[in-house]
């Protein structure tokens, strides 16, 4: 299940260099069944290919759009600005980036009225939970997918605990 | 329309001196329409009422939690950890704060598995917008309520640039 | 002269709350003799409005944008976008900025291929100096009112020097 | 001596990927020989494991708990909210950690009422100085170990200088 | 109580002019009925009374140790480099600090081997809070008076909570 | 097309280390076929040069000066104050930078009357493509070359989109 | 004793705005009775003034220069360049400097071969105390005033803390 | 020449970990024929031998110390509270440090009446010279080695220049 027009939340990100670190949000949306879409959108290289990925996103069915990207980054606050969707940020640290801060500042700081749901520097895996949160807010099976989620890695820490707790040192 | 047991969004804060800030939240999903609760809750001086809250969240019908807190800002994370509902946090920048980075970086730099949406410094108003946009990916009314908000953002920019336009230098 | 039809400069910004510090560049460009246009455009609130605004300027005769913006400050990166013209963003110290950081690094930090002329947090007034420095490169009257504005500063400086170095201590 | 039911130290942390950091307050415990215990308690994973924790550590016998985090790190404030004890936080700069600046300022910041005894970055040997000072405080016997692992200190360096002393530059 | 010789927390810190922040300490340690004494100590302008009072500081009694300083702040350090005590440091945020960093990180960041437990900016309240908790490790009376003082604070959250929610927004 | 006397832009740098990182400016300048110049000029080191080289940039045709410095970087600022011509400046990450902040700020901060044009830490190339788009405003060969550089960037967007578009997660 | 031609440190500063920062710097010198003078000398404003300066400055037997500038603060460093006599820069917090981050780091982190002796920020007084040791390492009178200076500050730490003792808290 | 008992340069470092940092320091010394001598002096481990270090360094001839350390870096503000000899003090960016930050923050922001001469972060080579010109101010064979070495630096900047304006780009 993956890629298909039923997709409810869109993945973006602003060049296939970013692929390595939004894959995390990929995966762990297959882990919790939200079915997506992946593709690139750059907001300074082609603005017009942004602008219409933002206006038709809610007619081709998307429910939320996760957008990553990295230094000056406009593409999660761009595509906040035209879409009415709720849009997730992942500030992700580039090659020239300033230890990620200018990633962080520039999708975090979004003036009033204009909302983006930021996540830590690199978290795709959040932002994918994050998106998944949002469709299980409607759909309770994607819920019980969060709880059963959020168990494992309850179980796995208790895990790794008993083994810490038999260690001699 | 608020504070009623249909209450869709429960807005926390970890001290009532966060209120001036927090209203911003309270007073935008009135005009979106949008039900809430309104209470304290703070993580470190009540951890148990945090607990507490946060499990019974879900099944007293909340479907999106907005905390505020300052510092080192435990409270949206914690509650994050709790419940499987989303979590929106508002990095409030309080009196001893370091200029407000600790309050971001406590908040937004959750760990794999465990998001916290995160708006900007002091952005209860974006985060009463975000919680309305993710109510709104199930609730056309709510969708209808956010794009009229935004339409309205856009003309009063309209309007204050042909002001300017007419003026003078 | 200014704001006529043949302005060369275009000083835009996202919210009239950010003409006080703009105006240090309309008033150096009136000293300068550059013609120059300004209004109000928003990233986030007008987004449509920014494409057009990009779009037209270097058709309408513009030569240079001076764009200035706070917070996750997208307006000169998406303008710079847009357009083959020179683009000079200046940052802007908002009220919920974290301390311009946000301002300066979400302007300055641009990926390759799409700069920004980035000038000092709140320098407008260098903004306006630059566009026409770029004027200047190819107008050798503006060029002339550069090199007299920058003796003038230097004499103001020696006239100070003489004083200071009348005081006693 | 270590990790037996008359432990006075308790050395938690969020993930065993903080062990090799928080190994070092071990090891000092152990040459100041005070007895401990160490276990991993996620306070974003294992939120109800933590209350747990935290709740029984008094009546244990721990007499400090160390407590080790990275990122949005919750744990020692967390910790420190529910239980009466003192506890030394020890910053951890994990993989995706913003230079450490969350880790060190999600523990240090902690609000009026509620502190946590942070020490610096990735220093869990100083925690363990400092857990054993504390110890000291009512333990002649400690407080003589810690007396003689200052006066080891001291040797060292001076031992250094004459070796430093004698080179040719 | 306060200030006799019977003193078991030594408050110092670098200047008269840190008193109004030092003075939380002071107060808590009264509500916590823990005997204390206050003086000021300058690390750079009185360095042979620092080593006199660091190195006296057991002999009279103390059992822990409070340094209030600002800017470079070697106070907490070097009284911890001295006595074996715990030393708790309050980073102050004087007059030319770089917005309280400097204080931070020149009290956090000690070497391995001499711990300082350092509190958030200015929070003096809260080292005088942990000064008492470290008493009541071993003082049964000091650590009931701090399970007292936090459940204090508990239902000062809980009143306020009450009124919040019973208000009309 | 290059380095001969018809140069339009001058590329200047502190110190042959900093070449790596200009050669994007070159390579750009190149493929945009902006005639230009480079040497090694040092604030620091070789004040006088600088004075010299300054001072004739404009007589020697020069349209635009772009400068590359790391650390407490003065050349870029120092050429500005001497030339009227635009100055372009690149914060370079040195080795012994802190973080790239030196850089950034020496470079970005000038006072009232000395503005320079900076670019994003280590961005070179976009140092280059902004010192085109100058020569563009009045040159119109050079200004289809940046719209077809424009245009390339787009297509390779594209591509790489529909490639992601076809893989399978 | 001021502003004679027998001066031995130059006191210099980028605008006559700095001065009431570097009054301090004039103050102690003269309690010092250090021979100084002062003037304005812009490193942007009035380059070919600070090489004259710089140039001139030990033939007109000055012995250190000391030198405040603020924002991308160029002066000390680019008299460093020119001039062989040590030269102490004060890092001034101008209007609209970040917090001064830019102002200490463009004249800290100079590159090898050319130091600045950069004091804290704001602080002339020590710039001033600065000056007067390096004339002490050579003349012996001053450096008995620096003695009775240093003696004199340690006095007055002892005269408040004898006050704070007195208190009644 | 070097380490004999006529040194005019004491150098001492908090670790002999520092040594490679600070041997830059050395060897420009020797470049510079000043008579140095070099130990290991912890603020933190040998409090005491500091003291007596500082204490002594006049009488033992010393004129100038330069001073290396890292992290919470309290040795050359220490020893600058106790001598009244020029310090000169050099962030060193050891292991655990954030960035550099803690080193550079705890020397620079010392409180007003004891200044330390702070270079760049790791730039021991600076402060040696410092140290040569501080001597140099009264010793003029040191001076003219000074001169010429800052000669020395400008001759190879023009080298390079001659190359790199030879090279086909």
């Amino acid at each position: 299940m993956s890629q298909e027009n039923k997709a409810l939340v869109g993945i973006i990100m602003g060049s296939k260099s970013d692929l390595p670190v939004m894959q995390d949000a990929i995966d762990v949306l297959k882990v919790l069944n939200v079915p997506f879409e992946v593709t690139i959108v750059s907001a300074h290289r082609t603005p017009q290919r942004m602008f219409d990925y933002a206006t038709t996103a809610a007619d081709r069915g998307l429910k939320v759009i996760v957008a990553g990207a990295g230094g000056a980054a406009h593409l999660p606050g761009m595509v906040a600005s035209i879409t009415h969707l709720p849009v997730i940020g992942v500030p992700v640290k580039s090659s020239n980036s300033i230890d990620g801060w200018d990633s962080v500042l520039s999708i975090l700081q979004m003036p009033n009225g204009i909302p983006v749901a930021t996540v830590a520097l690199n978290a795709a895996k959040n932002a994918g939970i994050l998106a998944a949160q949002i469709i299980g807010t409607a759909d309770n099976t994607i819920a019980q997918n969060i709880i059963a989620f959020k168990k494992e890695l309850k179980d796995k820490v208790e895990e790794t605990a008993a083994e810490v707790e038999g260690m001699t040192f």
